[in-house]
């Protein structure tokens, strides 16, 4: 991947001597960007050498984002075994590049061997003349700016000139700064960064209907009726607002209540059956308001620091002005009718989806693209992407490219709960962050294998899980039957191990659980076919448990990252055991999480002190941070007995006593 | 990797929807060849899938080398989980190219889907119409020479478009053949594939200094003499017979016996200090004879089934004739004389290095591929490469890819003992072999580690191993004190776990093993610097057991490559115990090495039967190969004893008795 070569005739500078490889972080040898966020440092690491036994050098180079590239280097540090490391900071949200280069430094080997001769005693005065050359060298390569510099040189050459042994550490430092560059290898290619907003990172969703926000079972909910729903949805932590589809619904095929086809003129019919005769994707439901309550909802919701995300759902009902305006964007059937969503042998006849080998294909994709741009015109950054493994890849990847460019802030989820090849090729082409199969997955085996492989690379260079316990289509099977101690394991779960969750409520915090059917992973009256409305102040909420959570962690940075999540053994399969801690060691998290139900679970967590910062020797503070109590620990060794009749799961910060107290522990 | 890809606008055709990835096998993305063998089965694995739930398509391309590519297809098989794997087989020794090919296939589609609507008892008319359309435009798609099928397809269509479900596999897979291509994904660049001779993968090399091969110590060896042992290596197993440098020896600075000065005018001097008034690298040593003499000694070898292997060692004496008719090829120190080899603080003065930084670094390029275009004119096609890694990287590429273009059966052993990602690199860039660190891995752990990583991609992918077990730089410490046991373990473990293996003669067959100095790895009176004389028919010579070896090595094809090399639990850390086996496992060889060489040692090996194709209920043959004995041997867990004042090793042939006799057995 790294070297120019032209295999049918001779390179075109043969003299160089290095080469690189491996390079990390690095997605797909480079095909695909990285991703970090603003704030991080990125630490990058090569291998770097040359033939023979000359000292190697190597730079890392980066530059922002920006009309012209500002490129800055720092020189990379030997890890021993020709790997070589260096890091830069990134605090502008863009596309980032950045790149290696490599030398065999000859004046550094001539030191280096020189002192070898030296302690072994040998006559050097051939040595010196050669090392006079080389240092006159670097003075030329001084700019006329540092002529100090040029000076402080060409004397140190004149000294060895003259026969002195002079190769003190600061003269050489002085002469790095002016290698011989003439012969470096660099990448073929710089490898791309996309920095994204911290929030691409660290986010608190909740999905909430919108038609539901009404508190009159009459009334259908409307943008303002959201307004005076943010309090809550601040009270209780969150940052991102969702709302599925806001967009005029089809009339044609309406579905009703459960699924049923609507017999009632007055059902409401689904959101995601986008378009009618008041417009399309870029218009909004009559009965929710207008456009300008819909942007007074943005404005309301970011004076409360919550970011109102939009769900894109790329179909049209029958009923969709395009359907009229651009048939050749659906695909035509023999007796002239248009082609349905089918699962076969389902159909949804309410859905047509866009034909991705449309002839028109790139004016179908500008008018995708210009659905994204409306709403971004109108203060939207975060978008939910319904389906996205239905559409084409290449359309994303020039999409999410285009978007970024004018708006690199603009975050994407991607909702594709489909095979994981598929959906970390979605991640890769560019979402910021992705669904998972989190609620899939529920044993503690399963878990801790799942998000091992999320959070290591190299899927975590590009993959940023979203954690949901439920969704309006995933009411799963632990939720129905598990009772209030799985709705508050599943949430914790979500919260902790990903640094991005979310739930769809009130459904949630009101622990909603009746199956459409049994065996039915969908809500029965689900808000998605009909109206609803929720009591959120019913005494059994879940909100204190929620609002908690976020509260931990917006004040425990170990949880704002999935960096540094560690799996703890612990004799008990029905528990499971991990924490977060940051990088300096200063905050650190532990989860504990009993996935049995029904009984109270004990177990001994094996913490590993050391790799945590915590005393061996001595107490350390746990400190509960859904219950509030704090307690004394001692050694690697916890017991821990969760029972679900109290708490399915625990949350502790874990911290050294201070200095004081210690002390006072020892006496 | 695999795309193209425009990101500043829109892609060249948003309609290809499958994309590729992973494909196995490929070294670092394909930036250099992966190698294989003659008569190898090439086995491609890769990810293909495309968006949404239409049915994938791939096929796997390549082409045999040649002055036209000629492409050949094959249909891939999914493997599930978006894996995707086709073989095809290799039979000419050169440059194939291969890629993959992927496309969703709407008439494979619109069938699977037809299925699934018919199996729920819907309404398919306008299915069947659609499908019409599909065939038809098969059919428009078969080219004139197959009317015939373009005629089964058009009254395929008209049968559906009646009204028919005709979905018959034979109808389908004739369509199968004409799918449409319009939008297809391709691998950016097809992947290479280095096909080398078999003798590449599997020799056995033995290497001596023509200097002592006369009979009579007085008298220098000659070519002549060396046709004259070619009997006695025939006998022995070997296949190539690879001899030290042969040109003129230099004489300023020359070298005694024991890398003491010369004092004496009569010593020969160190072959690796190429050149004198004679003549450089393409001149041969006037005291070995001449060159119709070297012609014929290839010729001798080539009627007993041995390659001559040539010593390539770039570098100059003094007396070199390009030290006067190329001064710019070396580095020019500043009092005017040339810059000598040196590891400081050692000195190498009878030694010029070759200035890879020179200005004419072009024509020394070409210089030294003369060198190599030279010798293959005298009938070598097997070079063994001296300290490959103090040479220029890109050189090796280009000089490699150069050579192997008109001589593609050339074989190059690179002599690197330097770090692994060095040697590695050397691999890739060509190098058919490499010495290993084989000679420095003596404990059962590190034997086992090493050669796993050995022999697994991606390693096996680009980098074949030769093991020696000594060389004329290397005699180990386990040599010196280990006696005739270490020789034998050693020469077992290098002929065993490494298809390619090799020793440095007669001084391992007759166990010379006496350092210059203690702590030394230097032979004492080396031929390096001096002339010996070997009694080839000392009773003791390991004469037998190597012969015993090489003739394993020739009957079991299982021992013929490192892939399928297993190593096998065994319960006492003194013992090393592995398996190698045919792909079809009817040839299964045991190897198990007492790597104590004083004491005997027994421990039970885990075979894991089932692996090897051996029954679980009965009884098996054991044919030791070096000891001629045969055992039956029942169950997975055997022990072995091994008593270093008998045998260090054994290697066993294991295999399952012939019908009769197990039935035999059985009552």
């Amino acid at each position: 991947m790294t070297q120019l070569h032209n295999l049918t005739g001779l390179p075109d500078d043969g003299r160089r001597r290095v080469v690189i490889e491996d390079v990390t972080p690095r997605v797909d040898d480079g095909r695909f960007p990285v991703k970090r966020v603003s704030g991080d440092m990125i630490t990058v690491e090569a291998d770097v050498f040359g033939d023979g036994h000359d000292e190697v050098r190597a730079r890392l180079a980066w530059t922002p984002p920006g009309e012209d590239w500002q490129w800055q280097e720092v020189e990379m540090e030997p890890l021993g075994n020709d790997r070589w490391r260096a890091s830069f900071g990134v605090d502008s949200i863009g596309r980032w590049l950045y790149s290696i280069t490599g030398w065999t430094d000859r004046l550094r080997t001539w030191r280096h061997d020189l002192q070898k001769r030296l302690a072994a005693g040998q006559d050097v005065t051939v040595d010196l003349l050669i090392g006079a050359e080389l240092v006159d060298a670097a003075a030329d390569r001084v700019p006329e700016t540092n002529t100090a510099d040029a000076e402080r040189l060409r004397d140190w050459a004149r000294r060895l000139r003259a026969g002195e042994t002079a190769i003190d550490a600061e003269l050489a430092a002085l002469a790095d700064e002016y290698p011989d560059l003439e012969h470096t290898t660099s990448l073929t290619e710089p490898l791309a960064l996309t920095v994204d907003p911290g929030l691409a990172r660290f986010s608190a969703w909740y999905e909430l209907f919108p038609r539901s926000a009404s508190p009159d079972t009459k009334r259908h909910g409307t943008f303002r009726d959201v307004i005076d729903r943010l309090s809550y949805v601040q009270e209780l932590g969150f940052d991102v607002l969702y709302l599925p589809p806001i967009h005029p619904i089809g009339r044609q095929f309406r579905k009703g209540p459960n699924n049923r086809s609507s017999e009632n003129p007055a059902d409401p019919g689904v959101p995601w059956a986008i378009g009618g005769p008041e417009g399309g994707h870029m218009a909004v439901h009559p009965d929710l308001g207008t456009l300008d309550d819909f942007d007074a909802m943005v404005a309301a919701a970011g004076q409360r620091g919550i970011e109102i995300a939009l769900d894109i759902a790329f179909q049209a009902s029958p009923d969709h002005p395009w359907v009229e305006e651009h048939p050749d964007w659906f695909r035509a059937r023999p007796d002239g009718t248009i082609q349905y969503a089918e699962n076969p042998p389902k159909k949804y006849q309410d859905i047509y989806p866009f034909d991705f080998e449309s002839s028109d294909w790139q004016g179908l994709w500008q008018a995708l693209k210009d659905v994204f741009r409306f709403w971004i015109g109108h203060g939207v950054t975060i978008f939910r992407v319904d389906n996205p493994h239905t559409k084409a890849f290449a359309f994303w990847e020039w999409l999410i490219e285009d978007l970024k460019r004018d708006h690199p802030r603009v975050i994407l989820l991607a909702e594709a709960f489909t095979r994981p090849k598929v959906m970390y090729r979605l991640a890769k082409l560019g979402f910021s962050q992705s669904y998972t199969y989190f609620t899939w997955r529920n044993t503690a085996r399963e878990l801790a294998d799942y998000f091992t492989q999320l959070t290591h690379p190299p899927v975590s260079d590009f993959f940023r899980p979203n954690a949901w316990p439920n969704t309006p289509d995933i009411l799963h099977e632990v939720l129905q039957v598990g009772g209030r101690p799985a709705f508050e394991a599943r949430v914790v779960l979500a919260a902790t191990l990903s640094s991005n969750f979310g739930i769809y409520g009130p459904a949630y915090e009101l622990m909603e659980n009746t199956p459409r059917e049994a065996g039915s992973e969908e809500y029965l009256e689900s808000e998605k076919y009909q109206q609803r409305t929720w009591d959120l102040d019913r005494p059994d909420s879940l909100r204190p448990l929620i609002t908690a959570l976020n509260r931990a962690r917006r004040d425990h940075p170990a949880l704002q990252t999935n960096d540094r999540l560690w799996f703890h053994p612990i004799d008990n399969d029905n528990l499971l055991a991990y924490t977060k801690n940051t990088a300096d060691r200063r905050d650190v998290l532990l989860t504990v999480v009993n996935l049995d139900f029904a009984r109270p679970q004990s177990g001994t967590v094996e913490l590993g002190l050391e790799g945590l910062g915590l005393p061996a020797d001595g107490p350390y503070e746990a400190i509960d941070l859904l219950a509030g109590s704090t307690e004394l620990w001692r050694g690697s060794e916890i017991e821990i007995e969760l029972d679900p009749a109290v708490a399915s799961a625990r949350v502790l910060q874990l911290r050294s006593l201070p200095r004081t107290e210690r002390q006072f522990e020892t006496f």
